[in-house]
C-alpha cells in the first residue's frame, strides 16, 4: 500500500484537503460519493478535456457509480482556446440540460489540467449560483499550482484569466499515477513551479529536486507523489496566508515577470508556461546576484538544476522562440503592460537568500536589460 | 432636507448598508468615490440599459467626476433577454477593453431595475475573478426585493437565473424620486412583493400600506421612502439570517408557487411578475384559510389591499392572459417542475396568521385545483 499524504489548506471559512498519493483513482469513488448530496448516493458530473477524457473519465465515473452516485460526463476540446465564453457557455447548457436537472446539491468533479480546473470550476462558481467541485488533476503543473488556491475562470479578448471567480474546491485528490501519460514536456511545465517554490520557500525540497531529478524525468511515480506533496503544502501555506492575492501570494509570482513577458512575446503557444518561467527564474536571479541579494553561487545552481529537468536557461535552448521574444526593449515594454504593473512600475520577486524573497519596484532599465541579456542572444 | 433612512444588512463578514431616501441622487458622488479604490479619486464604471441610460447616467456618471472619480458609463439593450451569455460577454468585454484598464479596484455601479442589477452584478461577481460593486436600483421592484440578497446572474436555456453568483454589493442607495419616470404597470411589480412582505413578517405594515394606497400609486416619493425603507429592513433580516437560501428565505417564496406557474403558463411578458405573484398571493391565501390556518377575514383582507393598489384578484383582472394560465391541470404540471420543486413535491408558503408563515410540503392536488378555481376562470 503506497504512502498517502493529506494536505490541509486552511482558507478561512472553506478548508478543505489536498490528498497526495499513487493509483488514487481506483477508491476515489466513495470519497466523491460523500461528497455529492442528494438522494440516494447523489449526484455528480464530470467535466473533463477530449485528452483526458477517454484516458480518465469512464474510471471516475464508474467509480462514482459504483459508490451509488448518479454521474455524467461532460467534455469539451482540449487547449487553452477552450477558456472562452462560448465553450463555458457550451459546457453549461449541457449541464444544466441533464436529466433528471442538476440541483444545488449536485458534485462538479474537475479532470484534468489547468485548462480544466479553470473552466471546471468556474462553471461550478457560477451554475446555480454555485455548487460544490473536487479537483482531479492530470498534469504536474494542474497538481502544483492550479490545484491549490481557488482561481478559476476563462481568458476574454483583452487577456488571460479575465474572467473569473474565487470558488473553493471542496476537495483535491492528486494521482501520481496518472501522470504517465503526460505528452513529452508537459512535466517541464510543472517542474519550473516546483523549483520556484524551491526558491521562495523550501532550500530543502532543491537539494531533494537535484538527487531525484532522474527519477522524475522518468515519471516515477512515488518519486513525483513525494514532489507533488511537498509544493502542494508550500503553495497551501502561501494561499491559506492570503487568498485573494494581496501581499504573500505575490511571491509566487517569481520568475514571471520577464517569465510572462517572454511567453507573451513568443506568441502564447510557441513557447511553453514552464519554459518562460525557467528563463524568467534565471534572469530574476541574475538580477538578485548583481544586487547583491544573493552569492552568484545560488543563481548557478538555480539554473543548474532548471537545466538538469531539461528546462531551458539560455534563450539558445529555444531555438524556435521568434527574435521579439528575445528583445530586452521589447519585453519591457510588455511588462510595463502587464496586468499586475500598477502605473507602469514592474515589480519583480528576486531571491534574497534560498527559500526566501521579496519584492521590489526599483529594478532598474538597465539591470533588466542586462539580465536579458545574459540569457543569450 | 427629506429623511434618508439606513438600513444594515448583516451578511456575515459582508456587512453593507442600505440607504433609502429622496433625491438622493446629487449628492451620490462622494459616497461612491469613497468606495472607489485607485490612485486619486479611483475608478467606477456605470452599468446601465437603454431605459435608464438617457435618463440617469450621466447624473452618476457626473457626480462621480465631480468627486474626482474617473468613471466610464456602459448601457446595453433593455429588457429580460439581455440576461443572456451574449449580451453578459459583450458588457464583459467592453469593461475589459476601456482604457487605461481597470484593475481590481475599479468599483462597478449597477443603475437600473432588476435586470441590470443581476446582470451588473454577475459583471462584477466575474471580472477580474471579483470587483466591488454598488447597486442604485430604479424601479420599485429592485428597491425592495432584488437590490438585498446578493443574488446575480443570468437567464440560460434551461431556464431563468440558472447561471450566476452570489456577491454581496458594498452599499445599496435607493432614490425614491426616481420612480416618477417608471413606466405604468411597473410599480405594481414592487408592491406585490410589499404585500409579500406584510402578510410574512409585518402586519403593520399592511396598515401603512392600505392607508397609503393612493399616495404610493400616484407615486408620492416621500411614501415610496418609508414603505421602502420598510421593506428594505424586512428583505434585510431575511437574507441576513439565510444567505444562502437554505432555510427562512424560503418565506420570501409566498405566492410564488403558484405566481410562477401562472407566469411560465402565460409566456414570460404576457402577465407580470407582480400580477402572477398577486394572484399567488390570493390562492395560497386561500389555502391557507381552507386549512384553516388562517381566518377567511385575513385571506379577504390580503384580496382587498391587492385590488386596493391596482393588482390583480382573479383571472378576470387579467382579461389577456391565456386559457392556459388558468387551468388548474396545467399550472399544477408546472409546478411540479419547478426548479425549487424537490423529486416533483409541490411546496407551498403559507400564512398561519398575518406576519406568520411556515412551509408545508402537503397540499393536496384537490386544494391546489379548488384555489386556482377560486380565482375565477
Amino acid at each position: 500500500m503506497p504512502m498517502v499524504k493529506t494536505i490541509p489548506v486552511n482558507v478561512p471559512g472553506r478548508a478543505y484537503e489536498v490528498t497526495v498519493g499513487v493509483n488514487l483513482l481506483d477508491g476515489v469513488g466513495e470519497k466523491l460519493a460523500s461528497l455529492a448530496g442528494g438522494d440516494a448516493g447523489g449526484r455528480a458530473v464530470v467535466i473533463t478535456d477530449s485528452n483526458v477524457a477517454p484516458l480518465y473519465a469512464e474510471a471516475v465515473r464508474a467509480a462514482l457509480a459504483a459508490a451509488g452516485c448518479r454521474a455524467d460526463a461532460i467534455d469539451f476540446p482540449a487547449g487553452e482556446q477552450s477558456k472562452s465564453l462560448t465553450v463555458y457557455g457550451q459546457v453549461m447548457d449541457r449541464l444544466l440540460s441533464l436529466s433528471p436537472a442538476v440541483d444545488r446539491r449536485c458534485l462538479i468533479v474537475a479532470l484534468g489540467g489547468g485548462v480544466v480546473g479553470d473552466l471546471a470550476g468556474f462553471v461550478a462558481a457560477t451554475a446555480l449560483r454555485g455548487l460544490s467541485y473536487v479537483n482531479l488533476p492530470t498534469t504536474l503543473l494542474a497538481d502544483v499550482d492550479a490545484s491549490v488556491g481557488g482561481k478559476t475562470g476563462l481568458d476574454a479578448p483583452a487577456g488571460k484569466n479575465l474572467i473569473g471567480a474565487f470558488h473553493q474546491p471542496r476537495a483535491v485528490i492528486i494521482d501520481a499515477a496518472l501522470l504517465k501519460t503526460l505528452p513529452p514536456g508537459e512535466l517541464g511545465n510543472g517542474l519550473a513551479e516546483c523549483v520556484k517554490h524551491a526558491v521562495i520557500r523550501d532550500g530543502r525540497m532543491l537539494d531533494f529536486i537535484e538527487d531525484s531529478a532522474s527519477a522524475i524525468l522518468a515519471a516515477d511515480a512515488e518519486v513525483l507523489a513525494e514532489l507533488i506533496g511537498r509544493n502542494v503544502a508550500i503553495k497551501a501555506a502561501v494561499v491559506a496566508a492570503d487568498e485573494r492575492e494581496s501581499g504573500e501570494r505575490a511571491h509566487l509570482n517569481f520568475g514571471h515577470t520577464i517569465g510572462h513577458a517572454v511567453e507573451a512575446a513568443a506568441g502564447y503557444g510557441t513557447v511553453s508556461h514552464g519554459q518562460a518561467v525557467s528563463l524568467g527564474m534565471v534572469a530574476a536571479c541574475h538580477v538578485a546576484a548583481a544586487r547583491k541579494l544573493i552569492e552568484p553561487s545560488l543563481a548557478r545552481r538555480v539554473s543548474e538544476v532548471l537545466s538538469a529537468l531539461s528546462l531551458p536557461v539560455r534563450f539558445a535552448d529555444l531555438p524556435d522562440a521568434p527574435s521579439e521574444a528575445r528583445d530586452p526593449g521589447n519585453l519591457r515594454r510588455i511588462m510595463s503592460h502587464d496586468k499586475k504593473a500598477r502605473a507602469g512600475v514592474v515589480r519583480f520577486v528576486l531571491p534574497t537568500g534560498l527559500g526566501n524573497v521579496a519584492v521590489f519596484d526599483d529594478v532598474t532599465d538597465d539591470l533588466i536589460d542586462r539580465a536579458i541579456q545574459s540569457l543569450g542572444a
